[in-house]
C-alpha cells in the first residue's frame, strides 16, 4: 500500500483521537470541540477537515482501515478458497467483537452515528462486497456455487452470514455468536449452495394442501 | 384449538384495539387511556387486565396468534420436511413483511416496545424454536443434518435464516429480502448442513501463513 503523506498521518491521528473522545463522551464531537480537547489551533483543524463531515469521514476510514488492508491482503493470498472465505468473515468478526466487548455502549453509539451518516460507510460495504465477489469467482472456478450468477451467490452468502457482519446482530445476539458456528456456516455454504435446487418452495398453498 | 371464553375474546378484541391505537398514536398506551378511547368503564378494563403489562401481554398474544396457530398446524401436516421448513419461515416472513410494508414506523415502534418488554416476547421465540426442533428431528430421521445435535442444528439454522425472522433486519435490509432467496437458503441448509466438515477454519494464523 502507498506510503501516507504527513498530512494524511495527522488526519488519521486526529481521527483516532476523535474515536476515543466520542467513546468517552458518549456522543459525537465537532471539529472545534475536538481542537479544544487536543489543544490544537482551530485554523489547523479547519485546514485538515473542511467540515464536521470530513472529520467523521476520517473516523470511518480509521474504523475500517485494518479490515480494508486485511481484505486486500487476503485476496492476494494463496489460501484454499474455502479457508479464504472463512478468514474474510472471521477476521472482521473478531475485530468488531473486540470493540463490542471492550465497550458495548460506545459500540452502539458508533453504530448509531454510522447509520445516520450511512453514505460515508457505504463505500466500505461496497469494498467488502467487491472482495467477496473475487472469492466467489475463485470458488466457482473450482466448481463451487454452480449455476449461480456472482450477484446471486453474493446476496445469498451475505444473508446467511449476516449474524457475523451486522452490528445490529452483535448488539442483540452477541452471546449466541461463536467462531466455530461461523466456520460451520461457511462449510454449509460450500457444500450446499448451488443453483437449480428449487424444491423447498414450489407450491405456496399449504393451508389448502 | 380449544374454544376461547367470552372473556378471552373480549381481551383479544381490546388487544387488537390497542395495536391499532398504538400504531395510530405512534406511542404505547395505558389501560386507562385505552378505556377512554374505547368509551369503556375503567372498572371493566381493570377487571380484564390487572395492570398495563397484562394489556401489553395480550397485545403480544394477538401479534403472534396467527403464527402460533400456523406453526402448530404445520407440525401436524404431512408436507415433505424440506418444504415444511420453508413454510415455517416464509409464512412468518410474509406476515411480518405485510405489517412492515403497511406501516414501517409502526413496525419500528412495536419492535421497540417488544425489546423493552422482552420477557413477554420470549415465550413466542421459545415456541418457534420448539416447533423448529420438531422439524429438524423429522429431517434427521430422513438422513439430513447428520452428525449434529438438535441444539447445534437449531442454532446454526436460526443464524443462517435470521434475515427472514429478525425485525431489525426487516428495518435495515428490507429491499434485499425475497421469498426465492429464503427458499435458496433453506435448500442450501438441507444440501450442505452436517457435522464433521471442519475445513473452513483449522488454522488461525493467516498473517503468518
Amino acid at each position: 500500500m502507498p506510503a501516507r503523506s504527513t498530512t494524511d498521518q495527522e488526519r488519521a491521528r486526529i481521527a483516532r483521537a476523535a474515536i476515543d473522545s466520542i467513546a468517552r463522551r458518549g456522543e459525537t464531537i465537532t471539529r472545534f470541540m475536538l481542537a479544544t480537547e487536543l489543544n490544537m489551533p482551530r485554523a489547523r483543524m479547519e485546514a485538515l477537515f473542511e467540515d464536521d463531515d470530513a472529520l467523521f469521514s476520517a473516523v470511518v476510514d480509521e474504523w475500517y482501515r485494518e479490515d480494508a488492508d486485511f481484505m486486500a491482503q487476503l485476496a492476494q493470498s494463496d489460501l484454499p478458497v474455502r479457508r479464504k472465505m472463512y478468514e474474510f468473515y472471521v477476521q472482521r468478526y473478531r475485530r468488531e467483537r473486540a470493540r463490542y466487548d471492550a465497550d458495548p455502549a460506545a459500540f452502539a453509539l458508533f453504530l448509531e452515528l454510522g447509520t445516520a451518516k450511512f453514505e460515508l460507510v457505504r463505500g466500505y460495504i461496497e469494498l467488502a462486497d467487491h472482495h467477496l465477489v473475487e472469492i466467489i469467482a475463485e470458488a466457482q472456478a473450482e466448481g463451487y456455487f454452480a449455476g449461480l450468477s456472482l450477484d446471486r451467490a453474493l446476496t445469498l452468502i451475505n444473508q446467511m452470514v449476516i449474524c457475523y457482519t451486522s452490528p445490529q446482530m452483535m448488539l442483540t445476539i452477541d452471546h449466541r455468536l461463536a467462531e466455530d458456528k461461523l466456520a460451520a456456516i461457511i462449510d454449509t455454504i460450500f457444500a450446499g449452495l448451488y443453483g437449480d435446487q428449487g424444491t423447498a418452495s414450489g407450491i405456496h398453498t399449504l393451508r389448502q394442501a
